[in-house]
């Protein structure tokens, strides 16, 4: 199972902070999407080109675990591993590490359905399989 | 030309304010295409119908002149108008004003173009050059 | 323990969806905040007020489960409760139905912390605790 | 007047494009401000700082051309020079570029005020008019 794990850093926006001076509790899915896309990527399959393939990966359930704010300016890590993939569904997990400071900030997961253009299941596709090894 | 006006009401959300305590410039982007989609439906044609027959509207230019903040929790009232039609181009003119204080909040205009699924500049269609007048 | 519901209608903006068609998976915990404002609001305790108040209610524990897509212009209705008031926490839950065609898309929770605007912990007040009767 | 060029770029995020497949016209003012907070620490007055220190720039003006479209994936890059510096207003204006492909996709301006905390308007510091230089 996985313990791969990829990096990107990504630096907060003004707009992803609310009146609470901290950023907003949405983001963090942003956040965590932006480091699904450069895990796949680094993966050798950008997403982009999966969903060109007539591959989705529609979002099921997703849940984020907040430790510590993340302010303007910030810059933060995203780091992406795959922890399941079963029948037709995969999980990837994420932390939010502070860049400056150290120390977690975040962590959460994905689970996401494997459908086609028609939006019926799919059977997983291999190169979806292997991101776990 | 046009002079008619229509509202709707929008009431000011959490993640659109920040960290100065005002809503983000940017919202008001999103409002006046809340706006510009009432308009549409209150004129009998519904933007998701237009999209479905296959004529799109993208924004080719957009503007907003900012007067006075919108903050949490405040209501607004976004009202439109069609303010010119030319070519294959059509521009909405807005103001958005406060319903608690009264008063002009901001005030802006996009214009789009007329285009069809592939992209290519299309005729603009009747419905179009109606809402107009 | 909370069985009351409450319930705001949203309809579905066009930047709320992405490129499949369908409404981005973040944009559900907004539409939460969305009911979370007016289940307040309708139970005498406007959060915009909570706030100016001293007390902040910012989320450590988010999740949704996503059942089926909404989309640009669908109708939404957002219900909300109070599940569980405990210590110097209280979470809301919420299902996302659709107007239009009935039927669940969405329920999630938001669990919250109960902060000064030092940010430390506070006891929760008792208005908090009585949005859960 | 300024001549001075400072680019950023950006990887374009799955959320800010639509169902057109398209990035949303919204999304690019939040690029602007992207290339605003990268323009000013490339200055030395990281726009963090300069808030810390009872200055803001609220926007009360925004506009943007928009040429071609950004896709989800897509590499931009953002150009930002200060234009204009008058009383207490500083207007910086932008070009978007696409890193692929070349070519322009946007461009556009952002005229901020100068406020202090109180939100009444400052004399503009010595360090925004040498942001013209």
């Amino acid at each position: 199972m996985a313990d791969r794990h990829d990096e990107v850093r990504i630096r907060v926006r003004y707009p992803e902070v609310d009146r609470m001076g901290v950023a907003h509790h949405a983001s963090h899915f942003t956040w965590f999407e932006v480091g699904r896309t450069e895990f796949m990527r680094q993966r050798g399959v950008p997403y982009a080109r999966v969903e060109e393939g007539g591959i989705f990966l529609p979002v099921i359930e997703a849940t984020c675990s907040y430790v510590s704010p993340a302010r303007y300016d910030d810059v933060i890590r995203v780091l992406t591993t795959v922890s399941e993939v079963r029948g037709a569904r995969v999980t990837f997990s994420y932390q939010i590490e502070s860049e400056n400071k150290g120390g977690l900030l975040a962590k959460g997961n994905t689970t996401h359905a494997v459908v086609g253009r028609d939006g019926h299941p799919r059977r997983l596709p291999a190169f979806l399989r292997e991101l776990a090894d």
